[in-house]
């Protein structure tokens, strides 16, 4: 596996250890994940954020768990385990699949079968396989996104929205793991990362994964982006994606959608980095990816940036008036005519085509 | 004149009162100038804002200057004067022409025929009426704007950016004007307010205006107004406009255009509220407007709701990483083909008609 700068979880003998998010930008610190409960405390108080990264620290919660048995749970007690973990982020997909996956390496008539250190080696290789497996497809993807661009080292200018980097993956990133290896290949990059109101994951981690990195960047309010598209020649939009319907309309964090449109008035082309893990076949097209609202707290006060103590570390207050009422979504659907093309592990793929590609 | 449940400025024996926005929406608390220092720091501090707020606080501070003197000032002492406050806010263009026509009164040749009470009188006759005609114009604007809506109480849904209200004029306001008449037409209305970042004049003014007001209003981050229009039916988009060049193409505060392209996309009617003081016939198109670029600091700190003290009073801390480099144009340009009208106190004008209409 490719050796990465950035890399913000790490399975080690003391256990799993967590770049702490809340404190970023501020400070550089480790949590230690030694049990499942410290695993839980980290995915619902977002030391860790991002649906992979959750995925990854939820299994390795529970491998933690795992070996502090000197005698086999029962089947009861194994599920049980899982349940609790899976309680911290219902909504989630990507722990629940990976949760789901876990126990089907364990049958339920066949659970009697396995050992205790069975099953605590085959679910640390489980887990170990699902954090790797990240970052390979990530770096996969990201060289595919490359290939999109001039083959000899360009100036380059590329806008990207929300956390899409290390930070909320294993490794290296979907949307930013495809600007980290346009830096590497030599291209004269200026990314501008939109701040991602109302949560600011632009503001806080997307800038500074960028600054962390040498890449040149340029932090901007999310209402910047059509004055810098029409000042100047902007190369592409690349960001994430949370799920792709089977029709290619794909939610993401809000204030995707207008960045698109804004893209197609002026001829921009516009990319969602995704491996095949946020493809959902099942749902037809966008109308029926549900929109999480979220608390108007979110918008109306800036109070998000707490220690374990509660104690706020960079920012805390009110900025509208006392009682008013506040929308907040937290994604938006991209209609699948806006979107050039998927950046996948498996290859650049046409709204149009991600049926029989993925079929 | 009719009387307005929300006034920022009164003209009183004491001096000029300022409904103090910096309080808000913290606090309902007034400012009172007494002298030109007053004024000047009034604009200077944030205390008004609004470019004719602003014109209007600059007028009056001369006329309390003037009323303190027992022996007519020379025409130097005059201007000098006039200059001292108009240095508090060069950009405003408003004072400065407000300035110029009180100097056109009192011309140099024939300033010397002029008594101190003359100059004392007919400097205060004028800004009172600088003040009644912006409230007057205002007014009109607001009732033409109620004339592009059904005439029998209807359910709107209505979307604006930053504030345009009462704390940015003599009273009433521009865009939000409108807003005011059309719920005192007897309509339902709902207002979804930009917060309008980096300076939060949606979320800190403008939702803390219609409350004050009864209406009904939500606000959003500036990246929600896509997943609005396409979540619900909104019946129009109604802005201010900083500066309108010859050909239609409107300046207005950041976050303008994007909300054009957007509106235009889902086939809303965009319009722009403005008093005729907002076209400049000497630019031909967007293209010569300068955007003012402002400190990065809006950008990557929450630290302007500071009191005369330099203490917070509702909001303060860092939201980006240290060093970060940010933009922050504080305007962008709309062009005329996505203005489906103007909103004037002389009529509605679609942007191919500005010149005959005001020629």
């Amino acid at each position: 596996m490719k050796k990465e700068n950035l890399r913000p979880i790490f399975w080690e003998k003391e256990g799993l250890k967590l770049l702490d998010q809340r404190q970023i930008p501020g400070k550089k610190e480790w949590f230690t994940a030694k049990n499942s409960e410290d695993a839980i405390f980290a995915i619902k108080e977002m030391v860790v954020r991002g649906a992979p990264a959750i995925a990854i620290t939820g299994l390795f919660g529970a491998v933690l768990e795992l070996k502090k048995f000197s005698k086999k749970p029962d089947y009861q007690e194994f599920q049980t385990l899982l349940s609790k973990i899976l309680e911290s982020r219902p909504t989630a997909v990507n722990l629940r699949r990976a949760f789901e996956e876990l126990s089907s390496i364990f049958p339920k008539d066949k659970y009697d079968t396995v050992s205790l250190s069975e099953l605590q080696q085959k679910s640390e290789e489980f887990a170990i396989h699902v954090f790797e497996e990240d970052i390979r497809n990530n770096l996969a993807l990201a060289k595919n996104g490359v290939g999109l661009f001039p083959s000899s080292p360009s100036k380059l200018k590329i806008i990207t929205h929300c956390n899409t980097g290390a930070l909320a993956t294993a490794g290296h990133g979907t949307a930013l793991g495809v600007i980290r290896s346009l830096k590497e290949a030599g291209h004269d990059l200026i990314v501008y990362a939109d701040e991602t109101r109302p949560y600011l994951q632009g503001a806080r981690l997307t800038a500074w994964e960028l600054m962390e990195e040498g890449i040149e960047n340029y932090l901007m309010t999310d209402s910047m982006a059509g004055w810098l598209m029409s000042s100047q020649k902007i190369d592409a939009v690349i960001v994430g994606v949370d799920r792709v319907a089977a029709n290619g309309d794909s939610a993401n964090k809000i204030g995707t959608y207008p960045l698109a449109v804004l893209a197609k008035h002026h001829g921009i082309p516009f990319y969602i980095a995704a491996t095949e893990k946020s493809f959902d076949f099942k749902i037809t097209d966008g109308s029926q990816i549900p929109i999480e609202m979220r608390t108007q707290d979110e918008v109306t006060r800036l109070n998000f940036l707490k220690n374990e103590k509660g104690e706020a570390i960079l920012a805390e207050g009110v900025i509208a008036p006392v009682g008013v009422k506040a929308l907040n979504p937290s994604f938006d659907v991209t209609p699948a005519s806006l979107i050039k093309a998927f950046i996948t592990e498996k290859g650049i793929v046409p709204p149009d085509k991600i049926k029989e590609f993925f079929g």
